[in-house]
């Protein structure tokens, strides 16, 4: 929780500066063009030959994990030798097995991989494309391929989201992923720890167990979120709003979208296996797997939450601007409706009309005000009448409060 | 009702300093960041072990109360004990019996209920998540489970709702809440009463009752939305309309989608009764659900109205800023438009064109005006005639009315 | 038609002030707060015992009509006593019978008729609660229930729906209406007159030829509503649009859209009719009714054609409103540009720079065009060329000319 | 196209000229208030009378058109007397016939007609209503009921819209319109010369021919919008869009809404062509059918297209309204900017402070200024560094620019 | 990738000045109205006799290429002479052929061709209309008639569309274009490559991987929009939009639109395919075109997301205009709130009040600050105080930085 926490304070100005590729200065931070989208596009034409394995060029090296156990049983082990890890494996056909491979960086190895388990070279794809949508596929008559997205609301304040393949097997699953660090660590924890149900059950357990720590990880996601769209929302209130806040509003409105659109393959995925025949799903699985449809259609409906309350977010900041532009032609109202009639009164007095005419004549209609003893006081108190009653005018308009 | 009238009266500013903790001063209140959505997912973030019951820890102590009756027989009475419960329970199995337990606080109760009761780990972590949809599901054979959202308006000018879940068994149904105060208190009374209906019918009807009170009362709280769009309506109206009154009706707008979101799987829920076989709804009861179905469209359609209405304001809120921006800049046009040109002849009178040259020749052409006898009021006259023209010309525009 | 009529011609502020409870001075008319819902919402949480039947306070006192016909016998009357009317039903088993209940007041005798002819408490609550939307129901095998909701555009500018509820019977129908004038007539004048195919044919024929006359009366409604958005057009196209006529635009955009509400389940209705099996509906009728189907349909079309107008309507009026800003800044600007630098040319020569210095030096240099003998004429003369230079710039712009 | 054409040049105030009942001056066009669907729902109330024909006032004298042929055989008439037509009909058994009865303006002879090929009354209300969405019917077993709408862009810059009924026979079709002119042409053209598939193919193929012509006929109608909205789009940027324009454009777009309602129905009747068993629709027919179907979703892709066009022009019309308003104050900020701190500096040396006081003494701080020799030249001299500086600013500011 | 490269430098305005027919100066570039949808209307309006060949006027010569091949032969040409290709092919009846046509301009060719390989003529007619939606036709049992849509970003920075048509046979697939240069060359590369998988699998895997090719293709044309709108985004952040950005956007939204358009029935397409009975697409193909149907999708979400995008630029865009506005407007607040009270100042001080009365006596009460000794200055003091006063107020509100 400790990324969404530094927003909360009013510094945050302060993590655009430190985070210095996105957000600095007033370039736009890949805000509303939407980067992913485009490197995502881009990933995508380049594997064009169907059914061919190819490593995107940033992929991690890959380190091997395997988590071996039975209800007695239990070893965890990294492996820097793929095949000193098969040989393990081999050598114990009776255990449950977790093959935990994280980042795709070594083709050869990938391939070996594919064709140890019997996997799908197109399915493979799917794994290296890392651009997958959530989906489950049956193949070999009862092993599952499936596809879930992993998210997380990064300090950079945007939706992160990596791919986790699973493919199960008779007493294995495979995991794949291109991150070393994953929000798997708590069915980790909850296997080491003796009692945890996953010891007991079919691996299938296993991965429903992985598919749902990461549905339940999109609530973390989510409420990192709702925290940054009420600093968003402050910032707004404190009438602190740039056009750096609209970008940011338009920003996020854009990942809520893309989140929406994780989330949504992710249930008609478990939809779809709900439907599976009970000798690939067992009934009591599906009981599990109908809550992980629940916990899918509430975070849809989080997000529905807060795209309707980012959209409202977008309302506010154009009528702020409006407002804004509002009080500041209120100034420039009333100032000028106070002394430009002022000055006009001012400048008739300022007027040369010659009570004297050049043939010495007196023209007492010429400005004989100029003339009275009290007409300087008389005048600057006819002004102050003036400028009282205009201030009531705009008192009563309600203009002088800072509404 | 008397929650929705306390704004009806013009003090909608009282209200807020009533209600310190969500309306203080110039804070926003929550309003369009969707707190209510990050809480929710931050509690639902928590929970990450299916299965496993866990009790949030700001839930109530529980309190144990059941009703008893069958057509001659009434009981009703508040338990400290749960064993003293069981046992009475236990000794009456001919009568129909209601455990209505208010509060989840105290988790070993919730398990020895869970196993005392035959109910599933998933559906006990359903009650005590608090953020369950409404749902029905049916388990050994013919029970039910159903879960409804109870909607309230509150005096803090937001929705609340709180779930109650319902388990049927073959005597009796048990309910749970996290609130010791309800809208089922209607039922209560009706049981109470000695010719009621629930009475004489199977306990499936007392779950009906329930679940109709429950949709029942959306109505109350849809009115007092309709009320409370209205004081939005007419503050609006009469001008007084800030971004605190836009604030709101944003916060209002989330609520009514909420609350629609929360109906519409109330309805669903209810078409998927009416599917069940007769064996476990029979077809008498059907008929009684087909209303509920009929209130919970109604309800539907009155949210969808009121989000029409919501949004309406919007429209006119910003119409109204407009509308604003408009009076002001027609203050300062027709000010300015009359005193600049004045200013203009005023000043023009004021040069210092010299009649006389240095050398003593006369210039008649330099300012010839300024030596008439009737210069000054000529050109007062000229000015008048000025102004006049302007203020028909504005008058003719309907600028100088109040529109 | 005659209430259409009035708002054609320019009277809008007329028919104002002869609806003065909904259109008075500034006040809102109820107009985007959905005065109607809030009402129905509370109408709708007083009875809350399911099954249980009230009658709203403010119904009318009941009505009793029978017509009783068949090919050759015709009667009509109104009856002040219920057991009288009995009477005269049961004598006349031969004939066809249309029970006509006009008015819900008097509780009563709304259960006698419940019991008189079989009719089920929750439908008999359907009808009191008046509220009920369009809606077919089969009970006691081949009987029907049918909600029609009747419309008409009022002379407040608003569309008023009143409820006609049908039982049908095996030689009778009995409708019920909470309002003395109905749509009906046009049906009463048929049987009336000798020749209508409504006395060849069973009762049926008649439920749907009510049906049907309260679908063809949507079509005036339609109308009306269609000439009122054409009044407002003009009335923004005229500039006399003011934050009312918004008001009125957000008030009758409302209406349609829960017109479009009322129609659609009047045409999932008569949907459900056409599935019902021949013997319920024989192949005959569901000829008639699938004409209706067609009427439903076009009336919804209409609807979605008068709500895209309003829609239409609220950008025209918001374009008009910044027009109208638009207007009066090229006053101001237009004003300004001409006078302020003229008011700077003519202070430049109220400058006050000494010829002669205190030690008597002339300063030639000190504004010698206040000492030529041509310098007020030149002065005047240039001040004109720089305003037609101006008005010529301007008038290119085209800010001149009024658009 | 030669309707289309003359908007095409800069002539459309022209145009409006010469189409003075539509675009009068000042006048709305019908343009928002969619004055055909009030016509239409007025039309639509009249007739209350089911499965009675009725004759709308304004229908056309019926002219009567016969089409026989077969592979050698030709003759086409226009008859006076619709006996002689009969006559002749039922004299040639052997032919295939096109009745084609244009104008509904004689209830008897619509009546004989009704008879004498067996129509249902309710069909024939649908032709003489003229306001029946596309549809399909199949009577008397295998007998066909087809409703199409023709379109036409008028002069008047609007969709018009006509009916087409056509009912089969075994060797015969009987097409209904209520107008003169229509684009059934070219199919006659093709009768006409000898080769056409029409004349070897069985009746249904005609029908076919007429229902693909009139679809074919709706892509004119979208070219001559597309040029339509095309010279809107000029005007808007050759920045002459006044609010006249965003009429035209709120009336097109209301059009274009319409020409998908119309369309739509249209690809619904054909999929139910498809739908139909093979001895009514042939499976060759069908290959056809399926062609027009394809033409009917490309038209409703085009009239989406449209619509999505005509949205962005209110949002560029807007923008420019605010680019207008821009352009405005820039000049006011510009001139004003400019000219009120020189107005201020020659105010400054227009104060009348006495370097000698009354009691002779020298005040030598007293506007030194004006009795030093160069004075004014070097106050000159100032006013134009300010100007200067204030230009530079404007200009790195982008104001000065046309932007 | 180059297309897109040029304007990603800040060359907008050159890459402008070289496509002058579509963006030359101020006028529109066929932005907004759909130029491409009203070329679409008014060819489709042209061949109106259904099933008869016509060539678009702009069709290309057409030249003719065949690629003959098994896993062991290969051959590949372009031949002038269509006998000589068909005799070729018809000499090699053991091989799989792609005759690859490119341009539609010689219909006698192509009528020779429809005849030669038993294509349908409604077929043929879609293919040389070059406007077919993407669809799958199955015909003389089980060959396959597919249309696909292959899109470009071009440098007129719009997307461009061209039509691929093929026809299936037993061992040779046709595959039609109105282009010279395809996309399809990846394709060519790997037949021509010894090792492809496409010369060991039947000719309906040349189908698919021309189908693939097509739909990877739409990932880099989106790669191009998402750079161009990145390139929009930047414009408007630099604060250069002028209306000529909007119309951008508004264009490229349309075409975004179009491509979803474009892309939507490609997936029906596959869908359907998928269906098909497996003699007509064996089970392992379906595993290749249930790739396919992932890519699609794919490319559907990403064109949502870019719809989103842009809808967010035109958001962002109007808000800088409002922007721009407000600073105009402040600008011009500060300035003549400054200056318009100091002319007042400076003007009081200019009147001409006289200490002297004509009649001699001294008025000490008209204007005495006149005549003290440090009067100017401490005016001047004053003057400077008011100025300070001021900008301190305006920093507070944050007038002066530049937000």
């Amino acid at each position: 929780m400790s990324d969404t926490d530094n927003f909360l304070d009013d510094s945050l100005i302060t993590t655009e500066t430190t985070a210095p590729d996105s957000m600095a200065a007033d370039q736009p931070m890949g805000g509303i063009s939407d980067r992913a989208a485009t490197r995502q596009a881009r990933e995508l034409s380049v594997g064009e030959r169907p059914g061919t394995l190819t490593v995107r060029e940033d992929s991690l090296a890959p380190r091997l994990f395997l988590i071996s156990y039975d209800e007695q049983f239990f070893e965890e082990k990294e492996y820097t030798s793929y095949d000193e890890m098969l040989a393990f494996f081999h050598a114990h056909p009776q255990q449950r097995h977790w093959i935990d491979v994280r980042g795709y960086g070594d083709l050869p190895l990938m391939e070996r991989l594919m064709q140890d388990f019997d996997l799908h070279p197109l399915q493979m794809e799917d794994v290296l494309g890392d651009y997958q949508r959530a989906k489950v596929e049956q193949f070999d008559d009862n092993r599952l391929f499936m596809v879930s997205r992993m998210t997380e609301f990064t300090t950079l304040l945007e939706i992160d989201d990596d791919q986790l393949s699973i493919f199960t097997g008779p007493n294995y699953i495979i995991s794949f992923q291109d991150d070393y660090d994953d929000c798997l660590d708590t069915v980790r924890i909850r296997i080491r720890s003796g009692f945890s149900k996953i010891k007991q059950k079919p691996v299938l357990y296993l991965a429903y167990a992985l598919t749902d720590v990461v549905l339940d990880h999109y609530y973390p996601t989510m409420a990192a979120i709702g925290d940054y769209i009420e600093t968003l929302e402050e910032r707004i209130f404190k009438g602190r709003a740039d056009r750096r806040v609209l970008n940011r509003i338009l920003h996020i409105k854009k990942d809520i979208v893309r989140f929406r659109r994780l989330v949504y393959p992710e249930r008609e995925k478990i939809a779809e296996i709900l439907r599976m025949p009970d000798d690939v799903i067992p009934e009591e699985m599906k009981l599990y797997f109908k809550d992980c449809y629940d916990h899918a259609i509430q975070a849809m409906d989080l997000a529905e939450s807060y795209r309707e309350s980012v959209s409202s977010l977008v309302d506010l900041y154009l009528s702020d601007q409006s407002n804004r532009m509002n009080e500041v032609m209120k100034v420039l109202t009333i100032i000028s409706s106070i002394f430009i009639p002022l000055s006009f009164v001012v400048g008739l007095y300022g007027m040369n009309f010659q009570r004297e005419a050049p043939d010495g004549t007196i023209n007492r209609l010429n400005m004989p005000e100029l003339y009275q003893p009290w007409g300087y006081p008389v005048l600057l108190s006819i002004l102050v009448v003036i400028v009282a009653f205009q201030l009531i005018y705009f008192y009563r308009k309600g203009w002088l409060s800072n509404r």
